[in-house]
């Protein structure tokens, strides 16, 4: 196979052998890729990957056709059209993933819609639903909310029928994220304004989390998943104290296979019947084709347009 | 009546004019009211009573016998005996609470534990299992073990199969908490030894929180009850991510009528069975007449005794 391969913080594309699947993977041609943040911070060292995939060949989800399936793989069958998340390797034309770990594609969705989906959105999913236990009716507050997460963030909440109020520094890109369901897009210096919040999903960190917790509503969820801006606040225990609002963390990678399967399972079951039917969308940005990987990363650290940035076989 | 009354930071007892009950309300013939740190805040003149609570009348829970009942009242009546935490006025011979509010006492509870059993044990079974989510086989961390609330929480984790480990400063104290149900009885410096927690009831605050988050277990929940200590903490969100885990603060008196009737409903659902039972206990170290209300509060200031301080008719 040929693939993506980092060597002292460059980026190449050579040859490989070919992956073979253990008992319950299933092996992909992979036909689309999407960049995500965490490939930028493997390429410069600080991401190593976990056991059981190749350290040195990026990619944390795919799309494609099966072409193999290990002796204890009963959901899926060789041609199936299938897209999740990997521990790395993804940025091949092949790739394994654990049957638990893949979804279906519906047949509305293009390759590099399909190859753009599963990160951010089981991402976004995980931390509004299952550790932030959003529901209908909630106001919520999405911050950094152009990026891959925030995008999908945004659609996810306005689908289950909460109010969105959404972050964005460039105002060149307000009216984008408001097409995408939020109610309200602001500076984030208006956070104050358009409170109290139900919900944070809290996508930027330290230079966006403490302008947040004054306004928080009785009994408010903050999910912090991006922290880019940094990582140590104070925090005023006396304001959650009086709120009875909590502040909580997570993360996908630093789970094992067994919870991923079950981030996926929720994703199944509840995101796909809205992506099949065109109310949630994958906003795709730009295509590469594997050989253009340097172009595609650079076009991913300017960020300058809303929309996930896909490596296409 | 007689009452407690604050004038000036000092304690006098006084006539005053029987309260009258609400629609809702019943009038209670106190014959214990315990005390509660609130209540030295209050004389400092640093905790308002809520709209429709004397003022200057200390006591935040009280046991007695009903003597009337407001015009809507269905689940007491005359003669029963209840206790429930109030939002103040409970240090005085007659005072009035909601019925959804107040419990039957159980029949083998003398009236100073009835007096020193509702506030700590809301507070605590609130904080352990609505906030925090207890289950069975759970590590609990209750930091400041040998106060009320933290007395009352070691028995109630304990009693629910969790397995806890006590904070506790003064090492003559740590047999008595061990007593109550306490896997382990630590000093606090040994925090570090004694890990991962899924549970942590904080009841000191900043001088003991940023000890305690990096030993949280995946998916351990927080609770802060108490910040003597200090309320303003760093928290490292990478730490929280990491862990999947979240910080949660909590008051009991902050909440609404219907609220504090959630977890009144809540106690006496799961709690009041096992203080039947003698499973759960309310120690009591000192009573008190109402006349010598001030020795009473010298003796909750010196703080030298595991137990409950209750004032009794």
């Amino acid at each position: 196979m040929r693939a993506v391969v980092i060597k002292d913080k460059e980026l190449y594309v050579e040859e490989r052998p070919d992956p073979v699947p253990g008992d319950t993977e299933l092996l992909v041609a992979v036909r689309a890729a999407g960049l995500n943040g965490a490939d930028m911070i493997q390429r410069l060292g600080f991401y190593p990957a976990p056991p059981g995939v190749p350290a040195d060949i990026p990619g944390m989800e795919l799309a494609g056709e099966v072409v193999g399936i290990g002796s204890q793989v009963t959901r899926f069958a060789v041609g199936d059209r299938v897209m999740g998340v990997v521990g790395g390797g993804a940025q091949a034309t092949l790739a394994v993933i654990d049957e638990s770990h893949a979804l279906p594609v519906p047949s509305t969705l293009s390759w590099p819609e399909a190859g753009g989906f599963p990160e951010v959105f089981e991402t976004a999913h995980d931390a509004l639903f299952s550790q932030g236990e959003l529901t209908m009716g909630d106001r919520v507050l999405v911050t950094g909310a152009a990026g891959g997460v925030g995008t999908a963030g945004v659609q996810l909440a306005a689908a289950a029928g909460a109010v969105v109020v959404a972050t964005v520094r460039d105002p060149a890109r307000h009216a984008e994220v408001a097409a995408l369901g939020a109610a309200t897009v602001i500076d984030p210096s208006e956070v104050a304004e358009h409170g109290p919040y139900d919900v944070v999903l809290e996508l930027v960190g330290a230079a966006s989390l403490p302008d947040v917790l004054p306004h928080l509503a009785t009994g408010a969820r903050v999910v912090v998943i991006g922290v880019g801006s940094g990582s140590t606040v104070s925090v005023n225990l006396l304001t959650l104290m009086g709120a009875r609002a909590r502040i909580g963390g997570s993360t996908l990678r630093a789970r094992n296979r067994r919870e991923k399967g079950n981030v996926a399972a929720a994703v199944e079951a509840h995101v796909l019947p809205l992506l099949a039917s065109g109310r949630i969308t994958v906003p795709v940005c730009h295509t590469f084709a594997l050989d253009q990987v340097e172009a595609a990363y650079a076009q991913f650290g300017a960020g300058s347009k809303l929309g996930k940035i896909v490596l296409v076989a």
